[in-house]
């Protein structure tokens, strides 16, 4: 979290409009995938300069400009006044501090998304800001951190033909590129609740300080999904009001899906976190039992043994008048009565449920 | 809950409208039964397929279609091209990991709820999910999960002509419906409050770490059914409002009798949820009690024996000059000491309470 | 609670509309009580049949039927035929798990609300179903469970004239009526008042766990308590906004009165949750506190005793060469030591705060 | 709390606008101040009954007329008759029950405010119900429960003719009474301040069980100020938004001032029930560092002791073949033995941070 | 917090519109600068007087007027009297006790805020409130506590004519300033996340009494912020919707990312009062968990050496008749014993996981 804050904290003073990237350092080379088509046709291609987009556009097919790393600002910037894009847009594109939202400029819709994703090594959860223009209603331009995305399907879709995808128009691409990041939220949520269903078992059979460290950062994490995705409900709400005239009606119906996807995704939030308060609480009450376990122990010890030792020491005593020490029985008789006290206490501890 | 999740997850990807069935493996072939009825007759019969179903619907009865089984996609799609549904909706039927919804497609109303009812193996708690069309004012189409379903009492009204259920449209019959699903609610909230009166009893008198495993177990099971009951909630809202066309005047007088009901189970849910906190709070000071009952006994036993071992300890010392092991009473008035100590200890702690 | 839950699922299934008494079972015979009256005159009589009420009706007075039972499902029935009542609201009179709700027929306005008032045996709330149908300008019809009522008050000021009762219409009588009862549950507060105040020194001077399960128990009565009053807001709310032309303007400025009681009511409630969820904390950290005396008690004995009963063991060896043992004044000077080391101990304790 | 409830109960079934005193019980002679004004002259003049105010009000200046106690219904309702107030309006000035609230009669608006002060005796927060009446534009009474107000800052700005108080209407001098009382508060918050910072340095340094129950005290005072200030904050909304002709524009700005008053009372109360809450934290947690100290005086002790206390056991034995009890060097290398064990557990116990 | 409540307990009584300077003390003579611009040209001067202000005003250029102190009186009413500003404004402006705000004037518009900013001595949060009035399209006032201030950018920006804002209105300049303040929440936000960083670890690797009290600090501090960034936002939100006339469509798109960052400061602040919450339960968790390790090295102690005493005093026993005393390998057999004893104590302890 303090990273975030660290990045826009670099900003403060700084003319509005200027391009700052903010974000994990990168020096990559950006890659700019290009990808055309119509109902019949489609075109793909990876640009070396975005100058190079321009040819495409002009066409009555449907654009779909994809950037995958937004950390050379000049190159963003000229893309900007290619498309004449409004500064401040640029700015927060290449701010990754970003919480999910939509401006409406009129001509252009700009929305900014949290794409979730589980990392080649499993177990671990990447983030990456999206930022996506819908231009009128033939021009997609998406801005990436970094290569890799869960837009693979969507691709595929377009390369095949499969689906209503070609026939309809950029406004049907930005909702299906949508619809991709929403429907990842669940692949994570299955990683989570794995990890939860682990950590259950783990604090009833064997709760350890550790535990608690792993409970408190799912929570973390929960914070930090729920930042991402209540404002991603707003946004898809304000798009399928028809909120902007760049969303037909037509597809308007399935941002409707995408709606109730993104209260889904609230309501796990909201139910994971029920459950590892309740974890919590298990886990507090455990250190009681824990404890109340420690504690029979000492008493059991202490209770059966120190009256015994008491009696051992009343006949250590040098008393010259002490008739018991002459009586021969006596030694038989004092284990015979120790014997009867330990047995007593066992039965007395075993009624009481302590043993 | 992972479940669901797992489930929607397999999802991602695909393109939007395809038909992909979401929930537990089932293979049985999928029931289609239709009733038919006017004010003075009516027809029931099991179908073959789903096309069988058009004779019966251009009359001029009421006819309510209900497959017992939404895994046949294939079947779920042919009934939808014959009814004329919206892809989107037909996805919606056959994904069992919806939150109940209604959308308002003019001329056809689509209605998701969860529909909960007492297993045969009592004492567990199943839920299906009912997908409901009301398909302008003649027509109800029900998809449901499995066979086994809460509408027996309907269909008796249905055949027997009992209430008013004949002499009215389709809209009448989706309240029905509805209604029945609502009042199963509360035969679950009676074996829960059942199950919660028995745990709150254990809780006071032998509170074990199972205990509070159950208690987490029925949290667990509010935070489901919340999530179930909250939504309908605004869907019966919506209904009563009349915000479709389709459903009368007069049937939602009848409605906002339901949208009363749902209230109360929202309110009851509460209530429960407030009761197991309270019963956390018990289960947690209940093993405070328990460990300070366990430091007593140990404390009593210590203070008792510890300052009279010391005592016997003095006279095992093998001081040469100690007047006291010479004198004849020594020893009889060591015991008459040590008994006089104990008597006032037991005094001393039954005056605290601690006996 | 379950009680009302098991009330509820009885119904599953019927007919909506069909009459099902639900609540305690009773078997006395339904007494019917009238009561008319105008600004000059009033007729008060108790009458055998519901039919017999008719002759009432037609005159230019005010008229309020009270019906002392609801378990006469077939009586009910009759009436609600005679004065054209809705099904639906017949249905709620007889179903005593209604929650406070007001609804609007048009000719005719349906209120539900809770009566609570002070049982015989002091100490105890009664709860009863109070259900108003104010028909038209002249003619009130109140239901509730048992006898015994809260408006012995309304009755004697109209008997009186007292007031000006007797110059208005049926939308005063029936505000007089709800005046009560609102005004009844500061008698209930008062009660459990008392209740809270006595816990209240109980927790802080003798903690039992009887003290915790009597407080979770006042909490299960205000949630309760909560449930009756909140939607009782609402409906006085919608009273007042004058949402009914049956209300008059005139009773409106009435019935504002009422809403401030009831907002003192809720206000009230939340009071009460607060306090005792602050003696919840209290009970908690007085058992932390006991413990802290027990161990403490437990280590000032074994401190002062532990060290001494080693001094005394280690002269209680039987070594050859133990030049202490054969000195004259060692035993005095034992003794000495010892009492210089208890009393500093007792010093360092007394320091410590722990005496 | 129980106070304010006992008072209400009092009410039950009586008739509506019916004048009972629901407040302490006093007996003192009600004082009527009277102060007229306009811009050039002021009188100011203490009656002995109501009717000697009408001569006052005929004229052209401000005549604001306070009543120091409300316990004589009489000379209310006297009032009440000469001015034409509404019963209920008279029946609310007299229950000192109210919770502050705005009621507009059209012809004139009533207020109902809580006025804190601290008392003579330093320490005490003195509650007092002040009821005003805005009577068209040229008058306002205002209604005290006894002796002793905030206003006096007010009466020497009318006398002195400082401000702009002079130059306005009535309503100008309801929004200084108003205003006096809002930032009279902060007096309050002021002294509640002090208390809690006393205390938090107590709960440090010396938790005791007296600390929770003070703790506890300024919470529920929290509980009854946040009663008191929430339903004034939107009285004054109410009357900024222009609810009333009554308030001119002019005077509406000087009301947004005290708003903004009433939002900061708000905002601090929240302010110190946070604090209270964290400083409940602090307590428990500090019993149980408490009970960890105790524990490990316990534990340092028998750790060392006990052992010990076994080795001297050891040599105390009566064994005929004990080889060591012969030995010369045998005791002096006994004490060096233990002290060495003596030493090695201290540096222990200092290593873990015990000691 | 008590602070700002004294402060604003001084006013209760006087007269509204007086100026009461409520704030720390201060005598430095307040800095008057002036920064006048256009397109093209730019002056800046440090004035003495505030009527040397007005020759700059009546240009075509941006005026900014800066006060570096608000504790004498006199000035700040000069001043308000040169630019006819309201008293109750200038009230407000030199009650540094404010809460962010915004109130519109129609010719001008004030607006208060909270500007925070580290101090010279790293790690301390400095609070000083700013007000700014906007008045009309070519004059911005800012008042300030004390000199040194976030808007050294600012300044650096008109001087070197750098980004647009030379070419703008005074609504612009008013945005820059707001945008600075905000910006520099998240310098403030950085240096808490480190000091949470910090904390966390401090919280599981060395829980002590004082990393309690500055986690509760901390929450404090978070309340505090909360309190100055709430109503912030509210501020923000009406100038984006345009609710004055004074600022500009062009200037409402750049607000609209000052809306943005406020938002996420606001989420920032929610993020860390969950952490912190976190923490709380860590920290209370390790003290039982250090409890638990203090009971246990007692309990292993206790269990280990009590019993082997008990043996030992066995055989310290003055009987007679003893044979064990008298055969010759009992005390190598007894230590046998007392060592195989000692192990077995062991390995249980090591898979009970005590050691």
């Amino acid at each position: 979290m303090p990273h975030a804050i660290k990045k826009a904290s670099k900003k403060a003073g700084l003319s509005p409009g200027t391009l700052v990237y903010i974000g994990e350092k990168r020096t990559a080379k950006i890659k700019i995938d290009i990808l055309g088509y119509d109902e019949s046709d489609f075109v793909e291609s990876t640009l070396a300069s975005v100058s190079d987009c321009m040819p495409f556009i002009d066409q009555e097919s449907v654009t779909w400009i994809n950037l995958s790393g937004i950390h050379d600002v000049a190159m963003i910037e000229t893309l900007g006044q290619q498309f004449n894009l409004h500064p401040l847009l640029l700015e927060d594109v290449v701010n990754t501090g970003q919480r999910p939202k939509m401006d409406d400029y009129e001509d252009y819709l700009f929305i900014v998304l949290k794409m979730l994703y589980l990392g080649q090594k499993h177990h671990e959860i990447e983030h990456e800001q999206m930022s996506l223009v819908l231009l009128g209603s033939r021009v997609v331009i998406s801005f990436q951190e970094k290569e890799g995305d869960v837009f693979e399907a969507v691709r595929a879709r377009i390369r095949k033909g499969k689906g209503r995808i070609r026939t309809k128009g950029a406004d049907y691409l930005a909702y299906a590129l949508i619809d991709s990041i929403v429907d990842n939220y669940f692949k994570i949520f299955e990683e989570i609740g794995e990890q939860i269903e682990e950590l259950q078992e783990e604090v009833i059979s064997n709760p350890r300080p550790e535990t608690l460290q792993a409970i408190q950062g799912l929570k973390r994490e929960m914070i930090f999904l729920r930042k991402s995705v209540w404002p991603l409900r707003e946004v898809v709400s304000a798009l399928v009001r028809g909120e902007s005239e760049l969303v037909t009606e037509d597809v308007r119906i399935f941002l409707r899906d995408v709606y109730d996807h993104t209260i889904q995704v609230v309501d796990t939030i909201e139910t994971f976190r029920d459950m590892l308060a309740g974890m919590l609480d298990i886990y507090l009450s455990s250190l009681s039992n824990k404890m109340n376990e420690v504690m029979k122990v000492l008493t059991i010890i202490a209770t059966i043994f120190i009256p015994m030792t008491f009696v051992a020491g009343v006949y250590g005593m040098n008393f010259k008048f002490m008739p018991e020490l002459e009586w021969h029985w006596s030694y038989p008789l004092f284990w015979a009565v120790l014997i009867a006290i330990f047995i007593s206490m066992l039965v007395w501890f075993k009624r009481k449920k302590w043993l």
